[in-house]
């Protein structure tokens, strides 16, 4: 692997792995505050599903950093402006529909990700892809039925779903960017050409939302800056609670 | 300073820097939320009166403890079960009626405190409360003129008002208990015994809420545990936010 590689894959582990522990932690706020049991546990299986894949990619990330840093280190003792997530996951809890509208769109999206990920010449990555694609199928079949039931049900659940896709639409294009390591990984089998993938997403989301009675908004706005680093003021709290009883025990053992 | 002495004395003063910079926080939660401008300003510094006074009391606790930690250990290195504040202090922000409701309830605490405490035989005590007796004349002038303007308001700030009055009054109790610690100093003249000032501080609140057309509650319920550890859920919370900068940097100078 030449260093120019190398560097690219642990940048992109890294913001695979934040992807996923953000959105994980964002889900884990819903543990039991579930509309009813079922769906309480439900939520925090696919959290957990979600912080797993967060572990598999930070652990690969050390291996490439070999700095002597864990899983542990990249979760807990980052600060927000090293997280390089998708904005779209660190946006907050929100109301039910919000939360399960940004869900459906997240898993929509890796549902797209991980079947060419797991084609990648990084052995590792195709791992991790492998194994998170079972999950997926199961999530976006879940998110789909509860934007349906939401979109379907009452006047108020109706409401707060088509509100929750107009506010969250525009941070959905930066799904798709490529900057320079993106692309040096896509040309190298390694990484995954997210650009491609925006009209199967956009199709697909389209028609679980107009099956839903959802109307899909325009593309008249968009929030980009998650994988650089500039993150919305969610963040910097949210981290704040996921970090706080590392940074208060550093290196303490169970 | 017999080594009894010394360990209450360090207890005493670490509590009192407790109580400062947890109510000290929770004035700072309205700033830049203030009503008007001019008020926010007045809160923003009130808050700054009380965390001043915790720097005081903090660094007078670690010259006692003498082990190598500095007032920002006190404040930021410590675990909720470790701080002793009353908990009537950690209560969270509420509306406007709740945080002024509290002021008052604290402001006429320590006016009754304080000038006993500048009696202390303890020179740095007493020069502390010297120095925080002035500021208290304010603050009591002020959180009693917002409970009358709040109680003879509109209906829903009188409600309010009301409400704030019932939902704290069981958190108040605390305020008056002695310990063996505080008894010991109290003995020796270098404490307050508070509860000495329970008849006082009710004739002079019940005064101000019956002018602000407030009902005084019955003492039908009371909750204690601060001063051994035993917090709400909300000073948690409420540490988390307040020392995640220094646990991220610990150490770090400016």
């Amino acid at each position: 692997m030449s260093d120019a590689i190398k560097a690219a894959t642990l940048e992109y582990a890294t913001r695979l792995g934040d992807d996923a522990l953000v959105l994980g932690h964002r889900i884990s706020e819903w543990v039991s505050y579930g509309p009813f049991l079922e769906e309480d546990i439900a939520y925090a299986n696919v959290s957990l599903d979600y912080v797993g894949r967060a572990r598999m990619f930070y652990t690969y990330a050390a291996e490439l950093a070999a700095d002597g840093r864990t899983e542990d280190d990249f979760a807990y003792m980052r600060s927000d402006r090293d997280y390089h997530n998708l904005l779209l996951l660190e946006m907050p809890r929100g109301d039910f529909a919000y939360s399960q509208v940004r869900q459906l769109f997240a898993d929509v999206y890796y549902s797209l990700v991980l079947p060419e990920l797991v084609k990648s010449k990084d052995e590792r990555l195709a791992a991790v892809a492998a194994k998170a694609i079972k999950e997926t199928k199961y999530h976006v079949r879940r998110s789909r039925d509860w934007v349906h039931r939401l979109g379907e049900g009452t006047e108020e659940s109706h409401k707060r779903t088509q509100k929750a896709v107009d506010q969250l639409w525009g941070y959905t294009h930066e799904m798709f960017d490529m900057d320079d390591t993106e692309q040096l990984l896509a040309d190298n089998g390694i990484g995954v050409d997210v650009s491609k993938l925006r009209d199967q997403w956009h199709k697909d989301v389209s028609a679980i939302l107009t099956e839903a009675t959802i109307t899909v908004p325009e593309d008249s706005w968009a929030v980009r800056g998650g994988r650089t680093g500039y993150h919305t003021e969610n963040l910097g709290h949210m981290l704040t609670e996921l970090q706080i009883v590392h940074r208060s025990h550093p290196g303490c053992q169970w």
